[in-house]
């Protein structure tokens, strides 16, 4: 299964990189770091990763979208919705993580599902689309072939339970320990809500 | 204050990238991503990179060595280990995740203090340097200006103890929350030790 970790200028780093730990230790799971245009994209905390353009990998698998600064001003990017429109049509499963939900969102993507995204970035998120049932106390929501999580290291959560629904909640289980992680695998339980 | 993220082929992901969230979040640190010659590192999950080479950084801050495959070969690499000797002794604090603390040991540096590591690879990294005092039973150990952590995600916990250390606590449970992290606060809660 191919997994397109779709990166962009100021994205936050653990947001990808957390379910890239996890996802990257399945061996049937195969990672590709795509962007629209591909070569170095720098994350938020300066990590500059080499990136393939989008034209070039098959989207026909998972989508993962994390959050960060640079969804600020990528919603306003009509050029890249529209791309990215495209790769989430095309995905079997598409995961965000934190204020990823938005882009989604502004694709159009999540009209009529249940979505989540950062509690501290709740409002806007919700401003971006209103025909998107957002969730406001969720770790993670899985709706359809869409698993949105909250902020940050709630990616990680979201990952290991993306793993359980795929490949059973032992696999999951042992993933979180050998990363040595306390995995928080109840997606309604979520300390950071208001 | 600089962070030298030092990097090498086959590192674990999210030993380097947890870390540097946190820091990354913090006015104060200014991040650097460094290897022994420069040029594109890939993880063990296949992220690629760039990184600036070692002698071109100013050393006197924090060195962040993560752990990973890579380590099982480094330890053989004697001008690797004579490098990351020089940096370790430059620097003011040395940060390890995983079988980073590994690499310290091998370079001598750890010799009489107390450290830890991954307690799924303890056995290995306990038998590459016995004058280490190795704690079979902790998320993370400080000794003088030396702090090791658990496996993976234990450098989480282990950078917001060092950032409580050194900018107080609040500012540390502040981060955790910004990044909706469920801080394991307590570095003598080990969850994975036997």
């Amino acid at each position: 299964m191919d997994v397109n970790v779709l990166l962009f200028p100021d994205f936050e780093t653990l947001d990808a990189f957390g379910p890239v730990e996890v996802l990257g230790r399945i061996d049937e799971c195969c990672l590709h770091f795509v962007s629209a245009n591909g070569g170095i994209i720098k994350s938020s905390q300066g990590v500059a990763i080499l990136t393939e353009p989008l034209e070039k990998v098959d989207c026909s698998g998972v989508l993962l979208v994390p959050g960060g600064e640079g969804t600020r001003y990528l919603i306003n990017d009509n050029m890249f919705i529209e791309k990215l429109s495209d790769i989430a049509l095309q995905s079997q499963y598409c995961l965000t993580v934190c204020t990823g939900s938005a882009l989604l969102a502004k694709a159009n993507m999540l009209n009529g599902f249940k979505a989540t995204s950062n509690k501290r970035a709740f409002d806007w998120v919700q401003s971006v689309n209103s025909e998107v049932e957002w969730i406001s106390h969720a770790r993670w929501v899985v709706d359809g072939k869409f698993y949105t999580s909250s902020g940050v290291s709630a990616g990680i959560d979201m990952a290991l339970g993306f793993i359980s629904d795929r490949f059973g909640i032992t696999k999951a289980k042992e993933l979180a320990q050998s990363i040595e992680y306390i995995w928080n695998s109840n997606k309604e339980a979520d300390l950071f809500a208001k």
